[in-house]
């Protein structure tokens, strides 16, 4: 069992050098063996919006225990720039293709190399639930992510766990990001990043976790 | 201002040849006006997975004071025989780009054609709430459409508002699709129809009416 509290786990980690994959590293690493993975840094390569780079780095990792997402693109753009289109030219495309499809797929493609009872955690957002100016994409996708994860929760075999964790806007990213976030609670990373602790050392699964 | 209780309405009503559709057809044709439009019947064809469809029909359709849409595909398959793969190719392909994005499309294209005050009524449905077996693109779309509608809601202009119906499984639909739905309760879908009246002659926007 995977889960098991004194096990060393290996953690394929993707957008580990992100704010949020960061503070996931450090919290995660301290007891458990991090794979990173990202776009232009870390132990292996993989882009979300191709999954066959998903199936070439998670071929590269051997077992895993647990799979953690903490990268995806949306587009912000205010509504009344946003016109009807489809999947090839929307403003609504790259979230669908990268940050829902992309998690959706590495998802998909971690099935086969997780341990029985291994984990898969996702991220949304905070604008799931608290919509913002020009935040139709995000909000659009972050659903998404939450009825996937718990669709695909019952349906995983051998135990395999999917959960999703929903943070607020980091303290970390006020500087580039808070004029969109004005009177949003932001949350340190190394906050959030116990969300994930709670996903891949617990035992549930189909959860949003939200750090708010 | 469109929702005012006297006022004859015109409604445009896609899906009007469904079972959802001529139930909602039923409820508001004995007061307001209904121009239908479908892929094979109606006063107005359009295709939702093709925007210049939506574009077309809503041209044609004139000044209207609701924009009321009951159609929308997803595929159904087991997790387990879905595997990553790009948006052309994904089993998400067909929700993401029809009851998803179709609906969106159709949100925004309808934006230039109604009056002041005048809404837009989305269809998503129980499996975002509710996973069941082989469901999981209809969980992801349901949500996705739920987050759009919340973020849409605060930024469209001229008092024009947008909802979400969330219907269970219709009673009229158990012969065909009953052996997916097991144990859950059917809505006649009159008792449905009744939450696109309240979405249309009401006054909210960004709710999403669970009918179940």
């Amino acid at each position: 069992m995977s889960a098991s509290p004194s096990v060393r786990m290996r953690i394929f980690l993707v957008g580990a050098n992100g704010t949020l994959g960061r503070a996931v590293a450090a919290e995660l690493g301290t007891r458990h063996h991090i794979l990173t993975a990202g776009r232009n840094s870390g132990d292996l390569r993989l882009d979300l919006s191709d999954p066959a780079t998903l199936r070439a780095a998670l071929a590269k990792a051997g077992r895993l225990d647990a799979v953690v997402c903490t990268a995806g693109e949306v587009a912000f753009a205010p509504l009344s720039a946003i016109h009807p289109a489809g999947i090839g030219e929307s403003a609504y495309t790259l979230g669908l293709t990268n940050k829902l499809l992309g998690q959706v797929n590495l998802a998909l493609a971690a099935r086969e190399h997780l341990a029985d009872g291994g984990s898969i955690t996702l991220t949304s957002g905070i604008l799931a639930d608290q919509p913002i100016a020009a935040g139709s994409s995000a909000s659009m996708v972050n659903c998404a992510l939450e009825g996937f994860v718990r669709a695909a929760a019952i349906e995983l075999p051998r135990g395999l766990r999917i959960n999703l964790v929903s943070p607020s806007i980091l303290v970390e990213s006020l500087p580039q990001f808070g004029a969109f976030f004005r009177g949003f609670e932001a949350v340190p990373a190394a906050r959030a990043a116990l969300a994930y602790s709670r996903s891949v050392e617990g035992l549930q699964t189909g959860q949003v976790y939200r750090v708010y």
